[in-house]
């Protein structure tokens, strides 16, 4: 585990570095939005999605620097949607990751261009020929990033976040719908991209695209825990948010109990679609167990 | 005259109808947010983006199906931008083409979100096989459409606009930077993209862009001529509200009558640049006396 954080940070930093020269620099009379987008990209993080970007594609023996830009335009794309859902509208938080939010530390309008051109710019990134020498693999990446933030992905389930099922809902089927909306498929989409980079056939795709699935769940299921029972200064952000606003989640459904199992048993899910890969896929499997422990 | 109107209608539709089957049915939980992107993108518009890449690329032999999807994408990021610029904490506005705004009709978050996801399907569709057969082509578009309408081209454009330029200050290379980003370059691209989908050669991107550029701040002049003297019923938004900030125009700097002159001139230099197309141009060099002509 302890490898693994230290690989984790180690492609973290790079991610970080990468990001810094493929943001444009404040310059000219629109310097405030270019600050206020580095800002929030270049923030702390843990990265996690570039992370899965690298660890998928360097399995299957794609090229690094694609790896690397396409980790970038994913981590770009969160930024965006982190500073949206942080807005006074949304979520309404005045404090990510220990820091003040966009809208804080600059003002509003800015943190509302700032995610629309951190929007643009992952798709900018993507189309340079530097992430690919093929353009049909860029366009793949394009098309599959876009489905997976779009109405009928990310934005589509912080839409039906925002309708606040509240706990009163039971509906387990449509907390799930929501989660792998709003962060499973960005998460999936993350280790698909290595896939397509390394133009993997379709088998390989599919065990992946299995693993991504089960991860993206453990993921919310213990951002619920971890929101029911973390401490604000362990996560950087307040806490007991969820459960204040009567917000149904996986553990006022299920239980602290029922929902530690469900991601434990998920876990050994995600775990099982990585057997064709052998030990190649150490460190995919390592993520499964870090994604579990998290405590922050 | 009559008859340009009449072509621009008519692109209008076709536009109004391809974007319907594009953008996606309001279905399920997240159908609040899909039914808020319709409801901007497929409202009442004069469509003049896609009327340019059709008139551009159908001069250049481009295929129909590829210009109409294009200039779909188009369009739905400049709805994106008007959901955007809109809001409370940016310009403020109730009220657009004489319907309720977005955040006015739905919510201020609902609008947020649509807007985000109309940017991610204008990329999306441009990534469709069906809108060029070369993933070369279709990876340009992508490339060209985000140069435009990121940090250094329209997003960039709104943050400058948000600081305010006021009236004390006459400068007039920051006004036309200002304008040239925040319309100027989606109008570019929007011609460009015809070019594109030709594959035209690099002398008639050239003239093409230089028409495009003078077309873009004639557009933009012609605005401001309109905020100064145009009566609210006639433009479905409200106008003097420019000047009643206080904020820089090109009228407020050169005055009403020099402001129309430098419309007037940049429009004889917009059809310069198309004299190597000789009578194909026509339907373009129509759209310059258009905008210079348009009352809305």
């Amino acid at each position: 585990m302890a490898g693994f954080q230290r690989q984790l940070e180690e492609s973290a930093d790079r991610v970080t570095v990468a990001l810094d020269a493929l943001l444009p620099r404040p310059d000219g009379p629109e310097k405030p939005l270019i600050s206020a987008m580095r800002y929030a990209a270049l923030g702390p993080g843990k990265r996690i999605r570039p992370f899965l970007t690298l660890a998928a594609g360097r399995m299957l023996g794609a090229e690094e620097r694609g790896l690397l830009r396409t980790g970038c335009a994913i981590e770009c794309l969160h930024a965006y949607s982190l500073i949206h859902d942080d807005l006074p509208c949304m979520d309404d938080d005045d404090v990510r990751r220990g820091r003040p939010t966009v809208h804080i530390a600059y003002d509003e309008a800015t943190a509302v261009l700032a995610g629309d051109a951190l929007q643009t710019a992952a798709f900018e990134i993507l189309t340079g020929p530097e992430t690919h020498a093929s353009s049909s693999v860029r366009v793949e990446l394009v098309a599959g990033l876009a489905k997976a933030s779009g109405a009928q992905g990310m934005a589509g389930g912080q839409m039906i976040d925002m309708a606040s099922p509240t706990r009163d809902n039971d509906d387990i089927g449509l907390i799930t719908r929501l989660h792998r909306m709003k962060t499973g498929a960005l998460i999936s989409f993350a280790v698909e991209a290595g896939a397509i980079l390394s133009r993997a056939d379709s088998d390989v795709r599919l065990a992946l695209e299995g693993y991504a699935h089960d991860l993206g769940l453990i993921y919310q299921i213990v951002d619920d825990l971890l929101d029911a029972e973390g401490l604000p200064d362990q996560t950087g952000k307040a806490t007991g948010k969820d459960a204040g606003q009567g917000k149904a989640t996986f553990v006022t459904i299920l239980g602290v109990q029922a929902a530690r199992e469900r991601a434990a048993h998920l876990g050994e899910q995600a775990k099982a679609h990585l057997d064709p890969f052998g030990e190649g896929a150490a460190i995919l499997r390592a993520a499964v167990d870090f994604v579990l422990d998290r405590r922050v």
